[in-house]
Protein backbone atom coordinates (compact mmCIF):
# COMPACT_ATOMS: atom_id res chain seq x y z
CA UNK A 1 0.00 0.00 0.00
CA UNK A 2 1.32 3.65 -0.87
CA UNK A 3 0.50 6.05 0.92
CA UNK A 4 0.83 9.88 0.79
CA UNK A 5 0.50 11.65 4.49
CA UNK A 6 0.09 14.99 4.82
CA UNK A 7 0.65 17.97 7.30
CA UNK A 8 -1.59 20.66 6.33
CA UNK A 9 -0.43 24.01 6.61
CA UNK A 10 -0.86 27.45 4.36
CA UNK A 11 3.04 28.50 5.12
CA UNK A 12 4.49 24.68 5.54
CA UNK A 13 2.85 22.15 4.13
CA UNK A 14 4.45 18.64 4.89
CA UNK A 15 4.29 15.69 2.37
CA UNK A 16 6.00 12.54 2.58
CA UNK A 17 5.24 9.14 0.71
CA UNK A 18 5.80 5.73 2.30
CA UNK A 19 5.14 2.22 0.62
CA UNK A 20 3.90 -0.22 3.65
CA UNK A 21 1.77 -2.87 5.14
CA UNK A 22 1.09 -3.61 9.19
CA UNK A 23 3.84 -5.78 10.63
CA UNK A 24 6.36 -4.89 8.26
CA UNK A 25 9.41 -2.41 7.70
CA UNK A 26 8.09 0.80 5.67
CA UNK A 27 9.70 2.08 2.75
CA UNK A 28 9.98 6.06 2.17
CA UNK A 29 9.43 7.21 -1.20
CA UNK A 30 9.56 11.03 -1.09
CA UNK A 31 9.55 13.33 1.48
CA UNK A 32 9.05 17.37 1.21
CA UNK A 33 7.35 20.58 2.05
CA UNK A 34 4.66 23.07 -0.12
CA UNK A 35 5.71 26.37 1.11
CA UNK A 36 3.21 29.44 -0.03
CA UNK A 37 4.17 33.27 0.63
CA UNK A 38 2.04 35.06 3.53
CA UNK A 39 2.06 37.87 1.75
CA UNK A 40 -0.61 36.72 -1.10
CA UNK A 41 -4.17 36.70 -0.59
CA UNK A 42 -4.95 33.24 1.51
CA UNK A 43 -7.20 32.06 -2.03
CA UNK A 44 -3.90 32.12 -4.10
CA UNK A 45 -2.25 30.17 -1.40
CA UNK A 46 -4.94 27.33 -1.15
CA UNK A 47 -4.65 27.32 -5.34
CA UNK A 48 -0.82 26.50 -4.81
CA UNK A 49 -0.98 24.02 -2.65
CA UNK A 50 -4.10 22.89 -3.91
CA UNK A 51 -1.70 22.63 -7.25
CA UNK A 52 0.80 21.04 -5.50
CA UNK A 53 -0.92 18.52 -3.78
CA UNK A 54 -2.72 17.43 -7.29
CA UNK A 55 0.90 16.87 -8.85
CA UNK A 56 2.33 14.85 -5.97
CA UNK A 57 -0.97 12.26 -6.28
CA UNK A 58 -0.14 12.47 -10.20
CA UNK A 59 3.51 11.59 -9.85
CA UNK A 60 3.56 9.53 -6.65
CA UNK A 61 -0.16 7.76 -7.30
CA UNK A 62 -1.12 6.70 -3.80
CA UNK A 63 -3.50 4.11 -2.76
CA UNK A 64 -4.72 6.63 0.28
CA UNK A 65 -3.94 10.38 1.52
CA UNK A 66 -3.42 10.39 4.97
CA UNK A 67 -4.45 14.13 6.37
CA UNK A 68 -3.05 15.17 9.83
CA UNK A 69 -6.71 15.80 11.96
CA UNK A 70 -6.44 18.98 13.26
CA UNK A 71 -8.76 20.01 16.04
CA UNK A 72 -8.97 24.41 15.53
CA UNK A 73 -9.31 24.85 19.36
CA UNK A 74 -5.44 25.53 20.18
CA UNK A 75 -4.32 28.86 17.65
CA UNK A 76 -7.17 30.75 16.55
CA UNK A 77 -4.98 32.60 13.93
CA UNK A 78 -3.58 29.59 12.18
CA UNK A 79 -6.30 27.48 13.02
CA UNK A 80 -8.72 28.45 10.03
CA UNK A 81 -5.33 28.50 7.46
CA UNK A 82 -4.69 24.62 8.50
CA UNK A 83 -8.44 23.50 8.31
CA UNK A 84 -8.51 25.53 5.11
CA UNK A 85 -5.42 23.96 3.68
CA UNK A 86 -6.67 20.34 5.31
CA UNK A 87 -9.91 20.81 3.25
CA UNK A 88 -8.04 21.86 -0.07
CA UNK A 89 -5.98 18.71 -0.13
CA UNK A 90 -8.99 16.38 1.13
CA UNK A 91 -10.00 17.94 -2.42
CA UNK A 92 -7.24 17.73 -4.46
CA UNK A 93 -7.59 13.49 -3.25
CA UNK A 94 -11.12 13.26 -3.96
CA UNK A 95 -10.48 15.19 -7.63
CA UNK A 96 -7.71 12.30 -8.26
CA UNK A 97 -10.35 9.75 -6.85
CA UNK A 98 -7.85 8.50 -4.11
CA UNK A 99 -9.70 8.01 -0.01
CA UNK A 100 -8.71 10.28 2.72
CA UNK A 101 -7.98 9.16 6.21
CA UNK A 102 -7.54 11.43 9.19
CA UNK A 103 -5.46 10.75 11.85
CA UNK A 104 -4.61 12.92 15.00
CA UNK A 105 -1.44 13.83 15.52
CA UNK A 106 -1.67 11.64 19.37
CA UNK A 107 -2.43 8.64 17.19
CA UNK A 108 0.12 9.15 15.02
CA UNK A 109 3.01 9.89 17.63
CA UNK A 110 1.88 6.38 19.05
CA UNK A 111 2.27 4.99 16.39
CA UNK A 112 5.35 5.70 15.32
CA UNK A 113 7.10 6.22 18.82
CA UNK A 114 4.34 4.12 21.06
CA UNK A 115 4.00 7.08 22.85
CA UNK A 116 1.17 9.65 22.12
CA UNK A 117 2.81 12.64 23.83
CA UNK A 118 6.21 12.33 22.12
CA UNK A 119 7.95 15.49 21.01
CA UNK A 120 8.90 16.33 17.64
CA UNK A 121 12.59 15.32 17.99
CA UNK A 122 11.43 11.97 19.21
CA UNK A 123 9.03 11.71 16.14
CA UNK A 124 11.59 12.88 13.85
CA UNK A 125 14.52 9.81 15.22
CA UNK A 126 11.50 7.72 15.00
CA UNK A 127 10.58 8.17 11.55
CA UNK A 128 13.95 8.54 10.60
CA UNK A 129 15.01 4.83 12.27
CA UNK A 130 11.77 3.16 11.12
CA UNK A 131 12.23 4.30 6.96
CA UNK A 132 16.21 3.49 7.32
CA UNK A 133 16.89 7.08 6.12
CA UNK A 134 20.33 8.18 6.09
CA UNK A 135 19.94 11.98 7.54
CA UNK A 136 16.46 13.04 9.55
CA UNK A 137 13.86 14.87 7.17
CA UNK A 138 13.56 18.39 7.87
CA UNK A 139 11.71 20.27 8.47
CA UNK A 140 9.98 19.08 11.09
CA UNK A 141 6.30 19.25 9.10
CA UNK A 142 8.00 16.99 6.59
CA UNK A 143 9.08 14.03 8.99
CA UNK A 144 5.61 14.56 10.80
CA UNK A 145 4.09 13.64 6.89
CA UNK A 146 6.55 10.67 6.68
CA UNK A 147 5.27 9.71 10.35
CA UNK A 148 1.45 10.36 8.89
CA UNK A 149 1.99 7.86 6.01
CA UNK A 150 3.89 5.27 8.12
CA UNK A 151 0.92 5.05 11.09
CA UNK A 152 -1.71 4.90 8.59
CA UNK A 153 0.08 2.33 6.52
CA UNK A 154 0.54 0.46 10.01
CA UNK A 155 -2.94 1.19 11.21
CA UNK A 156 -4.89 2.63 8.31
CA UNK A 157 -6.27 -1.70 7.07
CA UNK A 158 -7.06 -2.24 11.03
CA UNK A 159 -8.98 0.68 11.01
CA UNK A 160 -10.69 0.17 8.02
CA UNK A 161 -11.80 -3.26 8.95
CA UNK A 162 -12.90 -1.86 12.47
CA UNK A 163 -15.06 0.77 9.98
CA UNK A 164 -16.82 -2.05 7.98
CA UNK A 165 -17.63 -4.21 10.82
CA UNK A 166 -19.44 -1.33 12.43
CA UNK A 167 -21.23 -0.08 9.08
CA UNK A 168 -22.13 -4.10 8.78
CA UNK A 169 -23.39 -4.21 12.08
CA UNK A 170 -25.91 -0.81 11.72
CA UNK A 171 -22.76 1.25 14.33
CA UNK A 172 -21.91 3.71 11.45
CA UNK A 173 -23.02 5.55 8.51
CA UNK A 174 -24.20 3.40 5.62
CA UNK A 175 -22.01 3.44 2.74
CA UNK A 176 -23.64 5.78 0.22
CA UNK A 177 -22.62 6.28 -3.22
CA UNK A 178 -20.63 9.25 -4.55
CA UNK A 179 -23.28 11.54 -5.68
CA UNK A 180 -23.19 14.11 -7.99
CA UNK A 181 -23.50 17.71 -6.44
CA UNK A 182 -27.11 18.77 -5.15
CA UNK A 183 -28.22 21.82 -4.91
CA UNK A 184 -31.10 24.32 -4.90
CA UNK A 185 -31.08 27.66 -6.57
CA UNK A 186 -34.32 30.05 -6.92
CA UNK A 187 -34.39 33.54 -8.89
CA UNK A 188 -34.82 36.23 -6.06
CA UNK A 189 -36.47 38.20 -8.21
CA UNK B 1 -20.30 44.97 -9.27
CA UNK B 2 -21.82 41.44 -8.99
CA UNK B 3 -20.96 39.97 -5.56
CA UNK B 4 -21.48 36.19 -4.41
CA UNK B 5 -21.69 36.04 -1.19
CA UNK B 6 -21.15 32.47 0.45
CA UNK B 7 -22.05 31.31 4.09
CA UNK B 8 -19.68 28.29 4.32
CA UNK B 9 -20.71 25.20 5.42
CA UNK B 10 -20.40 21.60 4.82
CA UNK B 11 -24.09 20.57 5.33
CA UNK B 12 -25.29 23.68 4.41
CA UNK B 13 -23.43 26.16 2.48
CA UNK B 14 -25.25 29.31 1.81
CA UNK B 15 -25.04 31.72 -1.83
CA UNK B 16 -26.53 34.92 -3.04
CA UNK B 17 -25.70 36.77 -5.68
CA UNK B 18 -26.28 40.60 -5.79
CA UNK B 19 -25.53 43.25 -8.18
CA UNK B 20 -24.74 46.81 -6.06
CA UNK B 21 -22.74 49.23 -5.55
CA UNK B 22 -21.83 51.83 -2.48
CA UNK B 23 -24.83 54.52 -1.66
CA UNK B 24 -27.44 52.49 -3.82
CA UNK B 25 -30.66 49.83 -3.22
CA UNK B 26 -29.13 46.98 -4.39
CA UNK B 27 -30.71 44.26 -6.44
CA UNK B 28 -31.21 40.17 -5.75
CA UNK B 29 -29.76 37.72 -8.83
CA UNK B 30 -29.97 34.56 -7.58
CA UNK B 31 -29.81 32.71 -4.36
CA UNK B 32 -29.51 29.07 -2.52
CA UNK B 33 -28.18 26.75 -0.60
CA UNK B 34 -25.71 23.74 -1.43
CA UNK B 35 -26.31 20.83 0.71
CA UNK B 36 -23.97 17.79 1.07
CA UNK B 37 -24.89 14.67 2.79
CA UNK B 38 -23.41 14.04 6.14
CA UNK B 39 -23.19 10.42 5.66
CA UNK B 40 -20.73 10.99 2.98
CA UNK B 41 -16.40 11.54 3.80
CA UNK B 42 -15.42 15.10 4.24
CA UNK B 43 -13.80 14.63 0.98
CA UNK B 44 -16.32 14.03 -1.02
CA UNK B 45 -18.51 16.47 0.54
CA UNK B 46 -15.49 18.80 -0.77
CA UNK B 47 -15.67 17.53 -3.75
CA UNK B 48 -19.36 18.11 -4.24
CA UNK B 49 -19.02 21.81 -2.85
CA UNK B 50 -16.81 22.62 -4.88
CA UNK B 51 -18.39 21.41 -7.78
CA UNK B 52 -21.41 23.53 -7.21
CA UNK B 53 -19.35 26.91 -6.30
CA UNK B 54 -17.48 26.75 -9.23
CA UNK B 55 -20.81 26.30 -11.34
CA UNK B 56 -22.21 29.52 -9.35
CA UNK B 57 -18.85 31.08 -10.54
CA UNK B 58 -19.37 29.95 -14.26
CA UNK B 59 -23.23 30.88 -14.31
CA UNK B 60 -23.03 34.27 -12.45
CA UNK B 61 -19.45 35.58 -13.54
CA UNK B 62 -19.58 38.11 -10.09
CA UNK B 63 -16.57 40.66 -9.90
CA UNK B 64 -15.68 38.95 -6.59
CA UNK B 65 -17.10 36.31 -3.93
CA UNK B 66 -17.22 37.31 -0.51
CA UNK B 67 -17.05 34.42 1.93
CA UNK B 68 -17.78 34.76 6.12
CA UNK B 69 -14.71 34.68 7.87
CA UNK B 70 -15.12 32.20 10.40
CA UNK B 71 -13.21 32.21 13.30
CA UNK B 72 -13.16 28.81 15.02
CA UNK B 73 -12.99 29.03 18.51
CA UNK B 74 -16.68 28.25 19.09
CA UNK B 75 -17.98 24.66 17.94
CA UNK B 76 -14.92 22.06 17.91
CA UNK B 77 -16.91 19.40 15.86
CA UNK B 78 -18.33 22.07 12.96
CA UNK B 79 -15.63 25.10 13.15
CA UNK B 80 -13.14 22.60 10.87
CA UNK B 81 -15.59 21.63 8.20
CA UNK B 82 -16.81 25.17 7.70
CA UNK B 83 -13.23 26.21 7.75
CA UNK B 84 -12.37 23.35 5.45
CA UNK B 85 -15.28 24.66 2.99
CA UNK B 86 -14.82 28.22 3.11
CA UNK B 87 -10.94 27.34 2.10
CA UNK B 88 -12.62 25.05 -1.13
CA UNK B 89 -15.05 28.16 -1.66
CA UNK B 90 -11.95 30.30 -1.96
CA UNK B 91 -9.91 28.19 -3.83
CA UNK B 92 -12.86 27.26 -6.27
CA UNK B 93 -12.63 31.32 -6.38
CA UNK B 94 -9.13 31.30 -7.39
CA UNK B 95 -8.95 28.94 -9.76
CA UNK B 96 -11.94 31.10 -11.91
CA UNK B 97 -9.52 34.26 -10.85
CA UNK B 98 -11.76 35.77 -9.16
CA UNK B 99 -10.72 37.70 -5.92
CA UNK B 100 -12.13 36.79 -2.25
CA UNK B 101 -13.00 39.45 0.18
CA UNK B 102 -13.96 38.07 3.95
CA UNK B 103 -16.00 39.74 6.16
CA UNK B 104 -16.93 38.71 10.21
CA UNK B 105 -20.56 38.09 11.09
CA UNK B 106 -20.62 41.16 13.33
CA UNK B 107 -19.81 43.30 10.18
CA UNK B 108 -22.09 42.09 8.34
CA UNK B 109 -25.01 42.51 10.40
CA UNK B 110 -23.99 46.05 11.06
CA UNK B 111 -23.61 46.42 7.44
CA UNK B 112 -27.11 45.08 6.98
CA UNK B 113 -28.84 46.36 10.04
CA UNK B 114 -26.80 48.92 11.57
CA UNK B 115 -26.23 46.47 14.59
CA UNK B 116 -23.19 44.44 14.79
CA UNK B 117 -25.50 42.30 17.22
CA UNK B 118 -28.45 41.70 14.94
CA UNK B 119 -29.91 38.33 15.23
CA UNK B 120 -31.06 36.13 12.86
CA UNK B 121 -34.97 37.17 12.06
CA UNK B 122 -33.20 41.02 12.43
CA UNK B 123 -31.39 39.89 9.32
CA UNK B 124 -33.49 38.46 7.18
CA UNK B 125 -35.95 40.66 7.58
CA UNK B 126 -33.36 43.71 6.65
CA UNK B 127 -32.01 41.53 3.84
CA UNK B 128 -35.53 40.74 2.31
CA UNK B 129 -36.34 44.61 3.10
CA UNK B 130 -33.39 46.14 1.40
CA UNK B 131 -33.53 43.76 -1.48
CA UNK B 132 -37.09 44.14 -2.04
CA UNK B 133 -37.90 40.49 -1.92
CA UNK B 134 -41.35 39.15 -2.17
CA UNK B 135 -40.32 36.60 0.59
CA UNK B 136 -38.05 35.85 3.03
CA UNK B 137 -35.30 33.78 1.51
CA UNK B 138 -34.75 30.38 3.12
CA UNK B 139 -33.04 29.01 5.14
CA UNK B 140 -31.59 31.42 7.34
CA UNK B 141 -27.82 30.28 5.37
CA UNK B 142 -29.39 31.57 1.94
CA UNK B 143 -30.13 34.89 3.67
CA UNK B 144 -26.61 35.66 5.42
CA UNK B 145 -25.47 34.60 1.99
CA UNK B 146 -27.63 37.38 0.11
CA UNK B 147 -26.65 39.94 3.26
CA UNK B 148 -22.64 39.09 3.20
CA UNK B 149 -23.00 39.71 -1.28
CA UNK B 150 -24.66 43.60 -0.08
CA UNK B 151 -22.46 44.36 2.87
CA UNK B 152 -19.50 43.88 0.13
CA UNK B 153 -21.55 45.56 -2.67
CA UNK B 154 -21.62 48.63 -0.27
CA UNK B 155 -18.18 48.35 2.02
CA UNK B 156 -16.29 46.40 -0.60
CA UNK B 157 -14.85 49.44 -2.31
CA UNK B 158 -14.16 51.79 0.71
CA UNK B 159 -12.11 48.69 1.98
CA UNK B 160 -10.15 48.11 -0.72
CA UNK B 161 -8.99 52.08 -1.26
CA UNK B 162 -8.02 51.62 2.56
CA UNK B 163 -5.95 48.35 1.89
CA UNK B 164 -4.46 49.94 -1.09
CA UNK B 165 -3.75 52.82 0.94
CA UNK B 166 -1.99 50.87 3.27
CA UNK B 167 -0.03 49.00 0.93
CA UNK B 168 0.94 51.98 -0.45
CA UNK B 169 2.27 53.73 2.70
CA UNK B 170 4.65 50.82 3.30
CA UNK B 171 1.71 49.68 5.86
CA UNK B 172 0.49 46.04 4.77
CA UNK B 173 1.81 43.63 2.31
CA UNK B 174 3.21 44.38 -0.72
CA UNK B 175 1.51 43.67 -3.85
CA UNK B 176 2.64 40.38 -4.80
CA UNK B 177 1.76 38.66 -8.32
CA UNK B 178 0.57 35.37 -8.37
CA UNK B 179 3.38 32.53 -8.44
CA UNK B 180 3.72 29.13 -9.82
CA UNK B 181 3.44 26.70 -6.88
CA UNK B 182 6.60 26.80 -5.48
CA UNK B 183 7.62 22.90 -3.09
CA UNK B 184 10.57 21.11 -2.51
CA UNK B 185 10.60 17.18 -2.82
CA UNK B 186 13.23 15.49 -2.05
CA UNK B 187 13.67 11.85 -2.83
CA UNK B 188 13.91 10.14 0.63
CA UNK B 189 16.67 7.20 -0.61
Amino acid sequence: MRVLGIDPGLTRCGWGVVDGRPGARPTAVGVGVVRTMPELDVELRLLELHTAVTALLREHRPDVVAIERVFTQNNRGTATGTAQAAGVAALAAAQADRPVAWHTPSEVKAAISGNGRADKEQVTLMVTRVLGLAAAPKPADAADALALAVCHAWRGPAQQRLRSAAIAGGLGAPVVQRTLPRWQGVAAR
